[in-house]
């Protein structure tokens, strides 16, 4: 059994996000560890035979009602960004970078960042699928944009996300939020409660 | 504003029946009549470009356990039936026969052969998509099977349940179970308790 949560999630998915402002204070009440877990949809839906959800119709102007009703129901800040979906590969590098760095505080940005990128562009509208908007973000928590632009540009960086993404679909991961728990995978932002009753319950 | 609760379902979808054991009770907490309206996903997905959940790869998988584990947390009896997915026309137009009698008695079994079929099928693992098997059921609730067998070949009938469908995509709906009240949309079962939350915050 492991003792984290570990949350897979797209930082072009709306309900990614929304799912990221909550699953902290799931896994602070139940004590367990949370695990950010960026990954590329693009990748997965070749594997899948799915495609981004407001290209379908009638589905898709459901998402985009529900991605804001969704929002007011959890009092979470939400403007539908444009362009959307975007591809997240600079900011899903960077988040790789932070995580294999030996520096501890470099580790410890993870959760800031993550945030950071998701607020970017769900709050403030700006497209965070350019690098040099990824690079200011990290700036302004203190990393240090040089060596993160260096970073982004590492193969092991690069294999690093490759990696992760090869790891979540083997894993069973087709959608974000993905939240992992002792083995169980619960896909949907509209999940998170359930993780939660699961881990109150000690499943069912 | 309508004082229904409306719930739209294809027989075929495991979380159309797993939605249909607690809606009621939404439904009756709010003081709202609930309509039930059987769809078939097979008309929906030629236009929404979307295909069975089961056919899907990992996703449909993943659906497979959640079926099971949605279940499990709300003590609702479930067996994956087998052929699956089948198509639910004979008992959908059924209910349409019973929707459009001009006998009160007949429209009053309508819930109870919903409830019925879903059980045959999900419970009991008989195949719904078989004509003789929804007369059955349907006889066994008392339902005169020879008027009904003569009703499933009515052009009447046939167009209603055409009609329903068209309806049902003209107003947004694209999976199953979609529940509307007034007039906002929400997809799923795992929806039910946003439902229920809407009417009690009179929405937000």
């Amino acid at each position: 059994m492991s003792s984290s949560i570990d949350y897979y999630f797209d930082f072009s998915s709306p309900y990614g996000y929304l799912g990221s402002t909550r699953i902290e204070a799931v896994a602070q009440k139940h004590g367990r560890k949370l695990i950010w877990h960026p990954i590329l949809l693009g990748a997965i839906f070749k594997v899948t035979g799915q495609a981004p959800l407001t290209t379908y119709p009638i589905r898709g102007d459901y998402a985009l009602h529900d991605f804001k009703r969704a929002a007011r129901e959890h009092e979470i800040a939400y403007t539908q960004p444009d362009p959307f979906p975007i591809g997240a590969v600079a900011a899903s590098r960077a988040c790789c970078w932070l995580k294999a760095s030996t520096d501890a505080e470099l580790n410890a940005q993870l959760t800031p960042f993550v945030h950071a990128i998701f607020k970017a562009y769900y709050v403030e509208g700006h497209n965070i699928s350019d690098t040099d908007v990824v690079l200011n973000i990290a700036q302004k928590l203190g990393i240090n944009k040089d060596e993160l632009a260096t970073g982004l540009g590492d193969q092991s960086v690069k294999d690093a996300l490759k990696s992760a993404v090869a790891q979540a679909i083997e894993l069973g991961v087709f959608g974000s939020p993905t939240t992992v728990v002792d083995g169980e995978l619960f896909w949907g932002s509209d999940r998170i409660e359930q993780v939660d009753r699961w881990l109150d319950r000690g499943g069912w």
